[in-house]
């Protein structure tokens, strides 16, 4: 790669940074390409050397986001690693992306609806196979004792609303810190999983 | 109450319901008196023998539904309940406004921001102080040694996340029951929380 070449990929680093922050603050309809602009600090028609529309930056946001849930759950996919073992690093994962990547998250889980077809079709079948994956571990899970008869569907809903409330632990004085966040949400998550 | 007190308060009862529907459905903003008057079948100038205002209907629901979780709290508060039977209560009855009030609850905790003052701070010293008296029974349950040593401001943002959750249940086909959503969701997020 080139010097120029990077310094282009670092700007776009940059634009897609800012635009996720400025969707979840003011909405993906009321960001303009003018304020993202702006926000970058380079001139409106410069930006378009960079990104072609607003859909597009969507999207990159959104399937960036969606890759790495999906190689992440790759990666889980070992025979030595037990069901309630995956069942916490899927929780770890999704705190951690939350709290630590919060833009491109709230885009992810808040601002799919906007996009636009073939993406938007793309996205939802991605996104229920992933959800599949997760309860099918869950099931996995029951089935060998490892985990309570818990419906699956049920305990995903309540892991990954649970993640998604972490926005008002964002939005509040933060008198608990990340980590602890964390460790006590597993506890409280996965304790309530865990066969006695 | 005379026949045509009466026959005002149902209609009364309509107005808020339909409203709260409508605030759920097409946001507080987007909700005009004019739309809601055609929801109900009146004309909108029959609306203001019920109603002052969009506020006074959004002010109404609000600190009823508040209001129910003050009184539901405060029936818990006695002696022969232990920490954990009331926690239990709490995650239950929070379901159970959940699934059976969603356009109330969902306008409870979504537009609570569009009050205006003096109404606003009520409400947000109501929740705070509300959040508080959860957050006690959790501490009193740890030192009791019923309840495991979870950080109570986790443990209640998780609980109420996986609550406001179960939007996306109300959006699903449904494939679970109310009740069996009910049993697991406590089943989940009460076995995390008790001692062993």
């Amino acid at each position: 790669m080139t010097f120029t070449e990077k310094k282009k990929l670092s700007k776009k680093e940059l634009i897609l940074e800012r635009a996720a922050a400025m969707f979840r603050e003011k909405g993906f309809a009321a960001t303009s390409m003018r304020d993202l602009a702006e926000s970058v600090g380079i001139e409106a028609a410069s930006l378009y050397n960079h990104i072609h529309s607003k859909s597009q930056i969507l999207e990159e946001i959104i399937f960036r986001m969606a890759k790495k849930c999906n190689e992440h759950l790759n990666d889980l996919d070992k025979p030595n690693v037990s069901c309630i073992e995956k069942v916490e690093a899927i929780i770890r994962f999704h705190v951690q992306m939350m709290i630590n990547r919060f833009d491109d998250y709230h885009v992810m889980v808040n601002d799919w609806i906007h996009l636009t077809e073939p993406s938007l079709s793309d996205f939802v079948s991605q996104r229920r196979e992933y959800v599949q994956r997760l309860e099918a571990i869950l099931s996995d899970g029951i089935a060998k004792n490892e985990i309570r008869p818990i419906a699956p569907y049920v305990a995903i809903l309540t892991i990954l609303s649970s993640v998604r409330g972490l926005e008002f632990w964002h939005r509040s004085r933060k008198q608990i810190s990340a980590r602890e966040m964390e460790e006590h949400m597993v506890q409280h998550l996965l304790g309530g999983l865990k066969a006695k």
